[in-house]
């Protein structure tokens, strides 16, 4: 069996502003419910999917949107994860943790413990968080360039309190009684500007030697941070030809770290829907938009642009205005250059956009089997992805149609695997095995 | 089913030293393989034991005991309760977490969680943690009376956002597209000394309300914060008069501050070697004994209880030196007053010392079923204890022993659950339900 071609990982629940929920079909408190993730983790183990993705942020969102939907209400990834990996054996668990409300040595502790667990399927996703700061202390969100300073030396402790044991220090020798060997401890001794983290980490070294890091940022130091320690690098891109200039840009700048270009996968968002044609796909799709309610969304959308207008109070099918010149500091750039840059490159209407934006910014896909699989294999072709964060709804239809559709169209044409090729993340991903960096 | 008498908790792993991964019969890497835990709940469920305990620690003790066992390499307990929830319906899961090493937004996050995962048997075992300040960025252990300052402050902001949401708030109707009513969301804008958290919890209310508080401080501030908040109270007691001191005074506080009496329940530890026969009993514990390190266990005992001398340099048979007239201010309070009322109380040599304390102060008992369960039903009917926690070494055929032997033996007496009684772990511990401070 050789390695499979595309990577898809799955990120549930997916959109922005899902609506799914209001679908007749659709099972009530499916957010408090461990059987609706347990479903989910196993349809997308059957259609051999590399990885499942949690996103996850530190506060409520107490905007227009709040009433209208779960999304900032959710269990914590760090504590769904672990019950996944007891009913799944071969896809990845990524968990969300956010780098400025925690410290790196209870982050390192648990990724390591979920990656025993999972037998080697743990990754991170390493976020600085939007906001949450009124939850830890803090009147202001940090500044965004702090954040990235402080998720730069987060990162440091943390690979390396995951490096504080050789592989075989747990002699565990009944006959001596010797149950370690602290020849192969290794203190971190980490003095620095945000941290001082002496280690050792208690928790054996990870099976992976380090879990798998997956990363998000698109503003410049967030592709920095990609460039020098993501390994899957999830990204929002709108058209073939921005993003192979990500891909290249975020590869190159590896390389520029000493990295391999083939040692990070960069995987944009798509949200498909599915159909057995095509009036099919489009009729699921208005459906899902017609539960929507747009006022709240765009007042949604508006604000955490940092919009100077209010779209909800624009007519329907008027053209856009054009953003602010400059970026609001206050906010999220890469979400905010997202929104500008939609704007200025396709001059929508209200109703257009707001179209384009119901999926967070990643490009909706809506076809039978054979256009979706064009699509992304065009991509893919293209060096324009090594693959892709597929974003469901969070409902069980739109992943059967998926995994019963795209998976089987996707494997035929030899672009996707039809078993798993390793025993761990790393392997099922083609990214190496961290070595001890004191080996 | 009337409710159960006696009240079992497991403790996993157990004692201080464990010496039991070096018996032959021990599976090795029993630290880092989930099918031993598994195991373990499955084969305490199955006797019906009301809650499985992990105790923590955020450091490796770096001591003489160091190569010795695995005692401070461990799992983080909030990654391995929910994986452990997953294969049990009624065991309840307690994971300790640090008042002094996390925030509260994340602590009442995961456990709220947890909570919801487990269909309601989750608990938190509170606790403000010996060490480990080298691994956030302290450079002195914080000191006690800070500690427990923290966690008085921190245990409110962390109950508080427990009822961030009223148990109905999330309404889910469908047809007007309402997901949750916002009036019953609460926020806490707690400003206090320690934090500043705004709220509200991104988690729904717990199932049991709040999830169960376990608490273990034996010093004067351990014990108030006890008698305030906790409601399983872990206890280290080496006498039934001392054991029934403690009783009614932590009882005794708890009614000052507005509680009922039977709204704590009290578990001191014992440490059980079960045989068919009293000798078969001895020689198994023996067996264990032989198998420890004096020297290296002495010396760390010397080193927790801060004594003026070193415990491995006297002759084996020599009395134990009285020691210091008073506490150090930098060590354990509880577990220093543990080692010293005994070298106080019982003038041992150290041959004996050392066999008390290799339970880690905990009560060793060596006997048959029957003998064992006479001496659990003498503490209870003396109202010495609500119930126990039962300290395993962390081999599996201790545990086979006690479930096998002790607990049918505590059933034909009607002194112990042949079923669970209630859902959740507030149900089978007689715990009332935790109703919103904003109902």
């Amino acid at each position: 069996m050789s390695q499979s071609k595309i990577i898809l990982g799955a990120f549930v629940p997916g959109v922005l502003t899902g609506a799914a929920w209001r679908l007749p079909e659709a099972p009530k408190d499916s957010f408090r419910s461990f059987e609706h993730y347990r479903y989910i983790a196993e349809k997308l183990e059957a259609g051999r999917f590399h990885s499942l993705f949690f996103n996850d942020g530190v506060k409520v969102d107490l905007d227009p949107g709040l009433e209208k939907g779960p999304n900032s209400v959710r269990w914590d990834p760090l504590v769904l994860a672990p019950a996944l990996a007891t009913v799944t054996r071969h896809i990845g668990l990524i968990a969300t943790a956010s780098t400025t409300y925690n410290e790196p040595y209870n982050v390192a502790r648990k990724y390591a413990s979920l990656d025993h667990l999972s037998n080697g399927r743990a990754g991170w996703n390493l976020v600085t968080s939007l906001g949450g700061g009124e939850n830890f202390n803090r009147s202001e969100h940090t500044l965004h360039g702090d954040r990235h300073e402080r998720a730069e030396e987060f990162y440091d402790v943390v690979s390396g309190l995951w490096d504080s044991w050789d592989d075989d220090a747990f002699v565990q020798d009944k006959a001596s009684g010797t149950w370690l060997d602290s020849d192969k401890l290794h203190l971190l001794e980490h003095q620095g500007k945000y941290f001082q983290v002496k280690g050792p980490l208690n928790v054996a070294r990870p099976i992976q030697g380090h879990p798998v890091i997956a990363q998000a940022g698109s503003s410049e130091a967030g592709i920095r941070l990609g460039a020098r320690v993501g390994e899957l690098i999830f990204t929002a891109q709108q058209t073939v030809e921005e993003s192979r200039d990500f891909y290249e840009n975020i590869k190159g700048q590896a390389v520029a770290f000493g990295r391999s270009r083939d040692h990070l996968k960069v995987l944009p968002g798509i949200s498909p829907v599915v159909g057995s044609t095509q009036a099919e796909a489009e009729a699921k799709y208005q459906r899902l938009q017609e539960l929507l309610d747009p006022q709240s969304f765009l007042s949604r959308i508006s604000k955490f642009a940092s919009l100077d207008y209010d779209l909800a109070e624009l007519p329907f099918d008027d053209v856009v205005p054009l953003p602010p010149e400059n970026f609001s500091t206050d906010s999220h750039p890469s979400r905010q250059k997202l929104v500008y840059d939609l704007i200025r490159r396709e001059r929508p209407t209200v109703r257009q956009l707001f179209d384009k934006l119901t999926a967070g910014g990643h490009r909706v896909l809506i076809g039978t089997p054979e256009s979706i699989a064009d699509d992304l294999q065009h991509w893919f072709e293209a060096g324009a992805a090594d693959g892709f964060n597929v974003m469901f709804s969070g409902l069980h239809a739109g992943i059967d149609d998926f995994v019963d559709g795209v998976v089987p169209e996707l494997q035929r044409r030899g672009l996707f695997q039809r078993e798993y090729v390793g025993a761990t993340l790393r392997e099922n991903l083609g990214l190496p095995y961290r070595h001890n960096r004191h080996r």
